[in-house]
C-alpha cells in the first residue's frame, strides 16, 4: 500500500487572464483553501472520490470560478451548469448537464452516480431526480448565482464584444490519488458565456473533459466543443495504455495532435503518483498537495 | 480512389428479442429499405454522411425500432430520444438529446452540427434552437409517436415486469464509406424504457457509443449507460489505431474486456472497406451493402 496522497485542482485554462493582480490574488486563496480542504479527507485516510468532490465544491462556492456559485450566462441570461464526477476504483460515474437550481452541480453529479441507474441527467429532469431524493437539497433562484461581472461578461458578448471564453477562469477540476491507491475525479463549470440554451460540454461527459479509473484520473479545461469532438480524455488514456506513454507524454502527445490553436489545460494523476499540469500555451490556475496519510495502516469505517 | 462504397445499418442489439416470425419479416423489410435508400446515395456518389442520414431517418420513420416514430417511453410515459451524426472527414459532429417534439432526431443532430458552434444541445433549448432556424421543421406532438406496443411495455416496465430494454430492437444506426474514401457515422434512439426524464445515454455521445474520422466509422447498440461509463466506441479505435489491431480485433477486444455480460452489439467500416458486425451474444438486426459508385471518377457538385 502506497502511504502517498496526491491531489491536484485546477480553475480554469485561458489564453488571456487579464486580471489584476488583486484578483490573481484571491484566486490564489481561493484555490488554496480548497485543496486544503481536499487535501484533508486525504490526509486523515479519506478516499479520492470524497477529497475531489469537496475541492470541486469549495471552488464552486467561489464567485470567481466559472462553475456553481460564480457560473457564467448563456445567451438568455441564465446559468446552464454541469458536472461530472467518476469513482476510478469503481469504475462508477455521475453527471448532470442544463441544471439552473443546484448550488453545487458536483454533489447532484454524486446523486447521479448514487441514486439512479443511469450516468448523465440534463435539465428539468435532473434537478426533478434530485428533488425527489430524501436527502434533497433547497434549489437556489438566480440571485444566488447574479454577479455584476457576469452580466457584464455577457453584454459584452452579445455586443460582440472580445470577452470570449478564454480571459477569466474556466472549468474547475481535480484528481487524486489516495492512501489506498484508489484514483478520481471531479469537474464542474458554466460552460461558455452567451452559449446557446440547452448546449452540453465536455465537462459533462466521461472521456470527453474527465476519465478516471483504477490506473489514472484526468480532467480538463478548455473549448468544451473541441473537447467533445475529439474524446480528448479518453483519449490521453489510450496512449497511455496501448503506447507505453508516460502521463505527460501521452498529455502531450493529444494536445500537439488533437488539440493545436485550441485553449487548453489538462490535470493528471496516475496510480504511481506521477502528477501531470499541462497547457497548450495559455495559463491555467493550479494547486496540488502530496504527502502520508496519518491513518496509514487503519481503515477508516467509511471504507468498503 | 476507391470505387467502392460500403454501407452497414442495423436496427438494434438485444439478448432475448421474443419477436414472432411475421415481426420479424417486417423488420427484414424495414431494413432494406432503409439499406436501399441509404445505397441509392453512394451508388450515385454521394457522400456517407447524407447515406448515413438517410437511412437512419428511414429506420426512424419505422414504428418497430426504437428511435424517431418507435421510440420508448420515459417513466412519465413521453419519448426523449437522442440522436448523433459524424462526419469522419471534417470531424464535425452534431447531437441532440432529450428532444420530444422532433420527427427526426438525425435531422436535428445535422443541424446542430452545421447551424451551429456547438456539439451536443439537449431539451427545450435544442427544440428552439431547431424552430430559429431558417429551415425549421414542424414540431410533431406525442400522437406521432403513441403505439399500442410502447405503452403496454412501460406499463409492464413499471409494474416490475420483464419487459426490459432487451426484448426488442434498440438503438439504429449506420456506417458508411464513400467512393471518395468518407467516412461516416449516425445513430439514433428512443432510449430505455420507463428510463428517468433528462436521462442521457451513449447515442447522444461521440465516442461512447459512436465514433468517426478519417480512417474509421462505429457505431453501438446495447446497455447506453455501461458504454457511456466505458467510452466504448472511443476504445476500440484507440486499439485499431495504437495497438495495429483489425477492426474486428478491436471490437471483440473491447467486448471482452468491458462489455462482459452486457448486452452488446457494434457494427463498423474501416477506409479500406473492412466491415465488422459484432454482437456480445445477444442478437442483431443488421443489412450491409457493398457496390461501385456509379460516378466514379466524376464528382457530383455537392462535393466541397
Amino acid at each position: 500500500m502506497n502511504p502517498d496522497y496526491m491531489l491536484i485542482i485546477h480553475g480554469g485554462a485561458g489564453e488571456d487572464m487579464m486580471l489584476n493582480p488583486q484578483v490573481i490574488g484571491v484566486i490564489e486563496f481561493a484555490l488554496q483553501t480548497a485543496l486544503t480542504l481536499g487535501s484533508q479527507v486525504l490526509q486523515q485516510g479519506g478516499k479520492s472520490l470524497e477529497a475531489v468532490q469537496r475541492s470541486v465544491e469549495a471552488l464552486e462556492d467561489c464567485f470567481l470560478f466559472n462553475a456553481g456559485k460564480g457560473s457564467v450566462l448563456n445567451k438568455d441570461g441564465k446559468n446552464e451548469m454541469e458536472a461530472t464526477i467518476v469513482d476510478g476504483a469503481t469504475s462508477r460515474t455521475g453527471s448532470v448537464a442544463c441544471v439552473q437550481g443546484v448550488k453545487n452541480p458536483i454533489r447532484a453529479a454524486r446523486c447521479v452516480m448514487e441514486n439512479s441507474s443511469h450516468s448523465l441527467m440534463v435539465g428539468d429532469g435532473a434537478e426533478e431526480f434530485l428533488q425527489k431524493l430524501e436527502k434533497k437539497e433547497k434549489p437556489v433562484g438566480p440571485e444566488y448565482f447574479y454577479t455584476d461581472i457576469r452580466h457584464k461578461e455577457l453584454m459584452a458578448k452579445l455586443g460582440g464584444g472580445s470577452t470570449s471564453t478564454n480571459n477569466h477562469p474556466q472549468t474547475v477540476g481535480a484528481v487524486a490519488l489516495d492512501c489506498r491507491d484508489g484514483l478520481a475525479a471531479a469537474s464542474s463549470t458554466g460552460g461558455l458565456v452567451g452559449k446557446l440554451k440547452g448546449r452540453v460540454g465536455d465537462t459533462a461527459v466521461v472521456g470527453a473533459g474527465i476519465y478516471a479509473d483504477d490506473k489514472l484520473a484526468i480532467t480538463c479545461s478548455g473549448d468544451g466543443d473541441v473537447f467533445l469532438r475529439n474524446t480528448v480524455a479518453q483519449k490521453i488514456a489510450s496512449l497511455y495504455y496501448h503506447k507505453g506513454h508516460s502521463l505527460r507524454q501521452a498529455c502531450r502527445e493529444v494536445m500537439n495532435e488533437n488539440l493545436k490553436g485550441v485553449c487548453a489545460g489538462v490535470i493528471a494523476v496516475d496510480i504511481k503518483g506521477d502528477a501531470v499540469i499541462e497547457t497548450n500555451g495559455g495559463v491555467m490556475s493550479v494547486a496540488s498537495a502530496r504527502g502520508a496519510a496519518v491513518c496509514f495502516g487503519t481503515a477508516p469505517t467509511s471504507w468498503p
